[in-house]
């Protein structure tokens, strides 16, 4: 990695104080309270034109910027929606969805942080979330039990929600229901004849979530009928997928649902350098509907995701802050369809 | 996109108050700064052992958190740093950089958070990062000006770092070189014996701070040589790859510098769909050195890029904090080597 070395330098002047309301009321010569309510528009008290003038005058001149902590300290409870950055990969289509959010809270006058859990825990991470006194917060994933949202309410959180597989109690839960990708895939291989169907399960950490929920999705579907279900693991590189192929006349597949677009671009360049021919010896179909899949020969079959709107998303956590009382929702908000093109 | 409807619900119980120090002083019998002392770990007091476990305990009974802000308003400055949600598409290689840099600076006892600064500009943005009261905050791509940084270290933030292609006054900069990713590629295209070169400028807003500089590297390396360089504007969309592949005669290039992997992906799967042999009639190259580069047929060459580790972007950021008097310290952190494969 390039290295970045110390450089020793001449010292700049030390920094100014920082301004407070206090500066700005002496040198606007008005009370404390006065620059509070001018600068945070309250409306429940007059103040006159000119006075409004010289407070924001003075505010500029000194550079004062409100402190949020402060003020979500005198307010009670804050504007603040965190978000643990997920413990996974993230694709496209997830970070599309999450800038879609912020920009819905944002509208709504939240401020939205993810917080960079990397290496934090269960309670530690509750703990080290709840320090920062969120008004909500929105997990993404599994890691978050009942007591972790007790926490989290405990310390002002006015709405927690999940969005996984599973509900938690007390939380409201956007269900991510990936058997239904799996059951879309499994079906539709089914539905084209395909009697021997293999599924890719990742072996990158943090994939487990989705990959064993698409993977029951897949079972379900085959249920009852004589399909047969055989596991493949794979790592996402090159030589994991180059050993797969050179086994897979053994394997005796006729079909393969791998995961998602990017296992299966993997998988299907292995099989065709290995001489196994795609769609006539085996199907192949991935899940997430990536631009990639559309730009191999043959077309990638593939499940179409479809996530909440970041919109919906952010009316909820916005009535559930307004109503902290209410009992928890639950929904479900994942749409899968498949897509068929020329792979399967 | 799916609907979250509202579902009407029974009324769970209000929500208790918010558990304060105060509380767990009363609990255990103590005062509020002796609550302090042990929750902070505070070495310079000295305390009795069965006083500790008095108050860790009706901390744990009361479920109290220490709140940040309220720490951070007494201590007079945060252990927070704030990086602004870029605004730009994210790619695998940023998004490795950043968990590492957010794990790197976990291990020195920060909290890392990402401000969704989508919808905010300028100053708007500025005054926005400076009300959560940053210790230190890092910003990607440009958009911030020396008024930015004017504004956030009057705020208390002790180090401003910019990680973008100029250095701006007041901030420790971090200068990501992209003029060097398009020299190389420019330089290995004509090293290839070719002359009629054309260079993909992304049609995406919010790009253009990665691919200008990568267009006046290309133009820079054949400065003073016979070869002749086209602009070739492209949309990421299949449409807009096949307008462009289907002029290609006409354009009368010998070679393409894709942009990145993904472009070089879309445009080569265009190419080859209209006829035109890869690398025979067009040498093709990318960035970012992607898997996929290495799953296309041709093998696609790519332009390996090497961002700087997070652990060396964390220790610049403590020394920053450490030290706010310190002159801005500037680093070229960006390192760019062709990888040669079958495309060019």
């Amino acid at each position: 990695m390039v290295q970045i070395p110390k450089t020793p330098g001449p010292s700049s002047p030390a920094p100014r104080p920082v301004p407070t309301s206090a500066d700005v009321a002496r040198l606007a010569g008005v009370s404390r309270a006065t620059v509070s309510y001018v600068l945070n528009n309250t409306t429940s008290v007059r103040i006159s034109e000119p006075t409004r003038r010289r407070v924001h005058e003075a505010a500029k001149e000194l550079g004062y910027v409100p402190h949020a902590a402060a003020r979500s300290l005198r307010a009670g409870h804050s504007r603040l929606v965190l978000m643990p950055a997920p413990d996974f990969p993230v694709g496209p289509l997830y970070s599309r969805f999450i800038s879609e959010l912020q920009w819905a809270l944002g509208r709504l006058d939240y401020t939205v942080v993810q917080f960079g859990s990397v290496g934090l825990h269960g309670d530690e991470a509750v703990r080290a979330w709840a320090e920062l006194r969120p008004v909500a917060v929105l997990v993404p994933g599994a890691g978050l039990g009942p007591q972790g949202v007790e926490v989290l309410k405990g310390s002002g959180a006015r709405a927690v929600v999940t969005l996984g597989s599973e509900p938690v109690d007390g939380a409201h839960a956007l269900l991510m229901d990936h058997e239904a990708v799996g059951h879309c895939a499994g079906s539709h291989l089914h539905d084209r004849g395909r009697r021997r169907i293999g599924v890719v399960v990742p072996r990158e950490h943090g994939l487990e979530s989705f990959s064993l929920p698409r993977l029951k999705g897949v079972r379900d579907a085959l249920h009852g009928t004589t399909a047969t279900l055989t596991e493949l693991p794979l790592a996402y590189a090159e030589d994991s997928a180059a050993r797969l192929a050179a086994s897979w006349r053994d394997l005796d597949l006729d079909a393969v649902f791998a995961y998602n677009d990017e296992y299966a671009m993997l998988l299907m360049r292995a099989l065709q350098d290995e001489g196994v021919r795609v769609p006539e010896e085996v199907a192949v179909i991935g899940a997430d509907d990536l631009m990639l899949g559309r730009l191999l020969r043959p077309r990638l079959s593939t499940v179409h995701i479809e996530l909440p709107s970041g919109r919906d998303l952010a009316e909820l956590v916005d009535r559930a802050v307004r109503d902290p009382a209410a009992a928890p929702e639950t929904h479900k908000v994942l749409g899968a369809t498949v897509i068929h093109r020329d792979s399967s």
